[in-house]
């Protein structure tokens, strides 16, 4: 390694260049491979997932907005180099980074897939510095922005076939700034109808619109719970939106409440826009509390005041409340069990290398297989399919090499992918198949119209509805998605399996 | 509300002001009571968590740093204010936020300090707005700081007086880029000795070091594995480190990692330093595979080449491999259970509003009552105290009233906060005590010298190895610290219970 100029590198807290959230070994093993005359070779990488979170049946695809985004803004400043010099990468490669600029492919599920466990997500093919530099912002990426949007379509209903509407509000528990921020635009993407994030909004646009009304600390800021109510609805007559909780819901939040909509009819008596829209609960019994408010409202003449419900929520409450008691709110506010899918915290993908173009322009399959059988990957370049049956359902996904045709209407050949399945090959003839893998960009340039927010909630609503079993969508014990190979990639898994776990490398 | 000018407002994904992490609720409660006259009365909110992850004893508080830069730097830009017009904020609000600036003081727990359920981390004290607008931003860096730092005294073997060598692995996990970046701070804080992140090295300094080697991927590159291993030690060879288990651990990583260290031996002879450091493996039974590799290297002559393990790692996982297998890596790399605190991934800190100054310039208390008694909050302004016993460990805190003064040696008299203690009152004579809550923030002016990184992780451990009772740390059923309150604090709070949930507001 060439000697390099170590100048002293100021942290810095405010700084930000996100081609920087790499783990350093990626530089270590560029560096290397640089040094040793491969920056010109081709790698392919592929990042898959293996098991869906909660052990549900699916997963939703979400990040390649933000990951287009990162690839094509991909840079290094001078900080960066001046950083890199200190942590002993070499000259050569540091001037190399310093005008680099991402020339590849990136290959994706089109936003809001319905996606499953081995399937590429995301294919990359780059020279090799930059498929290897990109990893770690690709995976959080990808990983975190999936995680949000499968567990919100969990939230909103949208795997039930049960749409509720619902609001995101864990901004205040979601872990770190970019999680409040990237995690209400993935909630809505999986369906919910708005966030109490204020900057989300204005980062993504009114799609992803901020909420809200107010807290207890309001209420009893004013001398009677009645006065804040009223100080509320003088400011904001046309959106009267209270919380109820705050002393006692029955003997004090509601009578102020009914109270309340009697002086707006008459200070209001020809706008009837102007009345009490929806009144919240947060604590407490919240199905017990449900019902009684919903029967004194209706009773007391009242039945356009909505109800909303808030504390600790998740898609298991919400269905128990519904199903067992009956509760049906009109919409709930669904805070850090959302944002953080605090059930299963973890979108478990991977970004492994899966090819090296040679020289004659055919792809080397690579493969890792030190551990188990079913955990060696999948090597090769390849394109995965999804067979559609006679109703319009996705039957299978089938990874095939890239090149390889599949073709409606044909018989198809397949190997399960399932090391436990009994049938080892199968033969099935779709009624409709389709590439799931979409150029996002080529050649470093974009090569896609990226959908808005509203094609891309519909897109994944559509899926759910129509295109999925809705075995796989059921919360408890769901049925497991068929992915299988062709034979060319299970012969190739095969062989490599067996040469290099096989034999001694 | 005055009439408003709404101009356009133009979503862009990149814009960032931390100021505007809020839940819109915040402005909607700020906006009215402004246009109410209130705006320069000031509000005392505190900021507490009402139960420690994972149903541990203890909870470490972090994210003061963070959360000072941020009420030093607090300001709205153009940008915000032509959004909150969209949104329906009056001209007058605007205006005012357009030149705000946050003047209030912030109290808090030092940065490191050991912490327990309603304890107060942080008391703000400030004029409304601020006091108000503050709150999401404040929530998600307290919480998301304590959550990673106090998982991380677990994962490093701290708490239970063990500690070990643990690189935080998690950033490809991580729950968004400031989680990555934030998550490595909070997990070298709880103990860590370094981090993948570059980007967290070059914000927070080299006491937050990245670290690491390679990857699977940089193997598989090279036409056999011992070639891998040769490119890296010629690259790098004072930091020979490498991965055993891309094809299959004994039969091929061990026996190439001996012949690349005979090779170093060969070609340096004189030059120690340049051997294999260690080795990693990062799949199958890592616990077998430790005791197998550490035999099979000590007979082989080379008992300094070091062990490292990842691949799922907790805190359980390795205690359990120490302790029932007698398995013991010299390091452990520990990724997604880690960043995102995976068995228990939310710290649900509140910020409640609990008193509002009067223009005498006392403290009229405040208090929301409505859902339990254990979980109505604690009124007032209050200044929370830790007793220390004889031998020099806390025994309790105690939570007194803003002036209220402990007094070591002499008898204090507290009631017992928990509603399962049998004894409501008890007396004790602490040989030691001290206030708390620490002046971080003094009328919008920093007062406070923030310690480094070493300061703070030394004075963690300080208080894990010295000070706190070996009862509170352990995993299973850990003892409940005392929490109490003064007679003053006792009578506030059962006082406005009974007047504001027995009364009707």
């Amino acid at each position: 390694m060439d000697e390099i100029k170590v100048v002293p590198y100021i942290p810095d807290e405010d700084y930000d260049n996100p081609a920087m959230v790499v783990d350093f070994y990626e530089f270590t093993m560029a560096n290397c491979l640089f040094l040793h005359g491969f920056k010109n070779t081709t790698l392919v990488f592929d990042m898959f997932f293996r098991k869906n979170p909660d052990n549900m049946g699916y997963s939703i695809s979400a990040g390649q907005r933000k990951l287009t985004r990162f690839l094509l803004n991909y840079h290094f400043n001078e900080q960066d180099i001046r950083w890199l010099r200190t942590k002993g990468m070499s000259e050569e490669f540091c001037e190399y980074l310093r005008t680099y600029k991402w020339k590849g492919d990136m290959y994706a599920l089109p936003e809001g897939t319905v996606c499953y466990p081995h399937v590429q997500m995301v294919r990359i093919e780059c020279d090799l510095v930059g498929a290897i530099l990109i990893e770690t912002y690709l995976l959080q990426t990808m990983n975190f922005h999936s995680l949000i949007t499968t567990k919100a379509t969990r939230v909103t209903g949208l795997n039930t076939h049960t749409p509720r509407s619902v609001m995101e509000f864990g901004t205040r528990r979601a872990q770190g700034e970019s999680a409040g921020n990237d995690g209400a635009y993935a909630a809505v993407l999986g369906g919910c109808i708005g966030t109490a994030n204020c900057l989300a909004e204005m980062k993504y646009g009114s799609e992803v619109k901020a909420v809200g009304t107010v807290a207890h600390s309001f209420i009893e800021f004013f001398p009677t719970e009645f006065d804040a109510f009223k100080a509320f609805a003088d400011t904001y007559p046309d959106s009267v939106s209270l919380l109820l909780d705050t002393y006692n819901i029955m003997e004090s939040g509601l009578p102020n409440l009914i109270k309340l909509d009697d002086y707006l009819i008459e200070k209001y008596p020809n706008d009837p826009n102007r009345r009490v829209k929806s009144a919240r609960i947060d604590s407490g019994d919240l199905a017990r509390g449900s019902k009684r408010l919903r029967k004194a409202l209706d009773a007391a003449g009242k039945p356009y005041i909505k109800l909303v419900a808030s504390n600790g929520l998740d898609e298991r409450k919400i269905a128990n409340m519904e199903l067992y008691e009956h509760a049906h709110f009109d919409s709930y506010g669904v805070g850090e069990n959302l944002i953080t899918s605090a059930s299963d915290p973890v979108f478990g993908g991977v970004y492994k290398l899966v090819a090296v173009k040679l020289p004659d322009g055919t792809y080397q399959p690579k493969m890792k297989c030190s551990d188990s059988a079913s955990k060696a990957i999948i090597p090769g370049k390849k394109m995965p399919w999804r067979l559609y049956d006679e109703n319009g359902q996705a039957q299978c996904d089938l990874i095939a090499m890239d090149g390889e045709v599949i073709e409606a209407g044909k018989p198809v050949k397949m190997v399960n992918l399932d090391p436990d399945a009994i049938e080892r090959t199968i033969t099935i003839t779709p009624t409709k198949v389709k590439r799931l893998l979409v150029p996002h960009i080529l050649n470093g340039e974009l090569a896609i119209e990226l959908p808005g927010m509203a094609e891309k909630k519909a897109y994944i609503a559509k899926q759910l509805t129509e295109e999925t079993w809705e075995t796989e969508l059921r919360i408890e014990m769901p049925h497991k998605h068929y992915v299988n190979m062709t034979p060319a990639v299970a012969e190739c898994r095969a062989k490599m399996y067996s040469e290099l776990h096989g034999g001694k490398v």
